[in-house]
């Protein structure tokens, strides 16, 4: 047996992968060709697959703990963005090394997102190559219900699940740039490090948001793929973008606001709203925060607190590198 | 637009993307945080994952065309191990930086292979980095039927879907240490660089077989599979083992046996049969070749032409490099 027959064993082992029965829909898990999964009948399934290289998206030498964390979260995010509930992931995970407790740390984070996140290690592969990891994931939703881009309509309000920008504000801490010791500073590093896929508020949106998307490559980018497949204008009040205090305390209110703009990696939900569909949702118990609506046009367009055009930012998908 | 954004679209353009209709199951493809797979009642969904690295898997100067025939195959392999009809896959590929004839090259061979197995293009990640893919692939079968590896039992026979040891016979060919160009030589690089998935063996194969699986890793190690899972041993008569002209032409009788024992990368079915079922599959025209018998015991059992035991061969799983 070769070590990296150890190593899928070693996954094998792992408590995402034992997670039982079949009430997931998950008829057949690690050991065979494939894995099996059951669909009930007026349901679908998501899939959605993610990349993230050493050095391009994360530290080459990061926390491994937190690393599996991060990767398993930021895939599950899409999931969220589609109002899927959690059913599994597929892990490719190629290694330059094989070492233990790199290995041991990567699958605790893992096990500890997959846990919070109610997903089952369905299978994988392991291979040699420079640190990178791909993870598909699956989500089941009733056929027809799936929160698309496309839906987006003028009048519907423009709204995001909570504060933006603090992954983006990690990201010199991250990269050892700026000093790391402070509440703040924690408190940004574990957004950065630990984001919380909105599954439930993603599911609560179902038959209620018109258009929806998790934000990854920073709110304007996001926003502009929503405007397009919609064909609509979204309009932003910049006043309106939640920014937490955490951010505002490392980055000033005008970094803070760029962090949320165009920083990415915050993987909280955008999405366009009905103006009734509001305080129920509110009711509930929901995050909603509306920075602004939808118009007739395209592209974004952002105001500032007295209501004038800003010009256009144009960055976002604001990688670790490059 | 990045160029990693407009690699999306580049590949969201070629044609395994654009096969319509939702007949096949699929209900929303590339252009949003996911894609949608219906599955009709009574059917279940087959998954599988696998990596292929740049110096690990394949060459890294190889041909991208044929690389993307291979990878797509590769995949697909695993869901004709199963039984399962193919749907669709995802692509994650990771590449050093944005070269347009290597995309147009490799989009175009993954393309062609799509079209040979049925593959439609669900969705998938570009990112900058060492160059890897890793591809999902999806298949459907009826519920109950997929064709695993735990169903052995004494007396059935130990089959094999074609002739074995080519890839490997082509690997020093593929590596340079050996001259390339001659029709045998020509014959085996085919059969490394697009190897043909058993799909419709793999389906003919269901309730009729009692255990299948690709082989990727060699006869022995893969057959070692179906020993351990289904708790049984297998006997394999060396002597019956196929192996083509081409690989007897290139490697002789003895190195050609060894490529097909130990080489790995046939992506052939092995699969174990009631005896009573081969000529039926046969008749419908199946490839069908006995090599062996399941019995009573544990682990895999080499017979050379006298019906001696053959000193167990360890090798296998005997990737590109290392």
């Amino acid at each position: 047996m070769g070590e990296f027959e150890l190593i899928r064993r070693y996954f094998a082992a792992a408590a995402c992968a034992r997670m039982s029965g079949e009430a997931d829909g998950v008829a057949l898990g690690i050991g065979d060709d494939c894995a099996l999964l059951g669909v009930a009948p007026g349901e679908q399934l998501a899939v959605s697959t993610d990349t993230l290289v050493a050095g391009v998206h994360f530290p080459e030498q990061g926390d491994p703990g937190l690393l599996g964390q991060r990767a398993l979260a930021v895939s599950t995010s899409d999931l969220a963005g589609m109002g899927a509930a959690p059913v599994g992931f597929t892990l490719a995970l190629t290694i330059p090394s094989v070492d233990p407790d790199w290995l041991a740390a990567f699958a605790h984070g893992l096990d500890a997102m997959a846990a919070s996140c109610g997903m089952r290690l369905l299978g994988g592969d392991t291979t040699r190559g420079p640190l990178s990891m791909t993870l598909t994931v699956f989500g089941r939703l009733p056929s027809g219900q799936a929160l698309l881009r496309s839906g987006a309509r003028p009048g519907d309000l423009l709204c995001v699940g909570g504060a933006l920008g603090d992954a983006a504000g990690a990201l010199p801490i991250v990269l050892g740039e700026r000093d790391g010791h402070t509440p703040e500073a924690a408190e940004l590093l574990s957004r950065y490090w630990s984001p919380q896929p909105q599954l439930g508020l993603g599911q609560a949106l179902r038959g209620r948001a018109t258009a929806a998307l998790d934000i990854s490559d920073g709110l304007l980018a996001d926003c502009a793929h929503i405007a397009a497949a919609s064909s609509v204008s979204l309009i932003i009040e910049q006043s309106r973008v939640p920014l937490s205090s955490a951010l505002l305390a490392v980055a000033g209110a005008e970094g803070g606001l760029q962090c949320a703009l165009a920083g990415g990696d915050d993987y909280v939900l955008a999405f366009t709203l009905p103006a009734d569909a509001a305080p129920g949702l509110r009711e509930e118990g929901w995050p909603i925060h509306v920075i602004g609506h939808v118009a007739r046009g395209e592209g974004v367009h952002l105001l500032d607190t007295a209501g004038r055009a800003v010009a256009p930012h144009r960055r976002g998908y604001n990688h670790f590198q490059g």
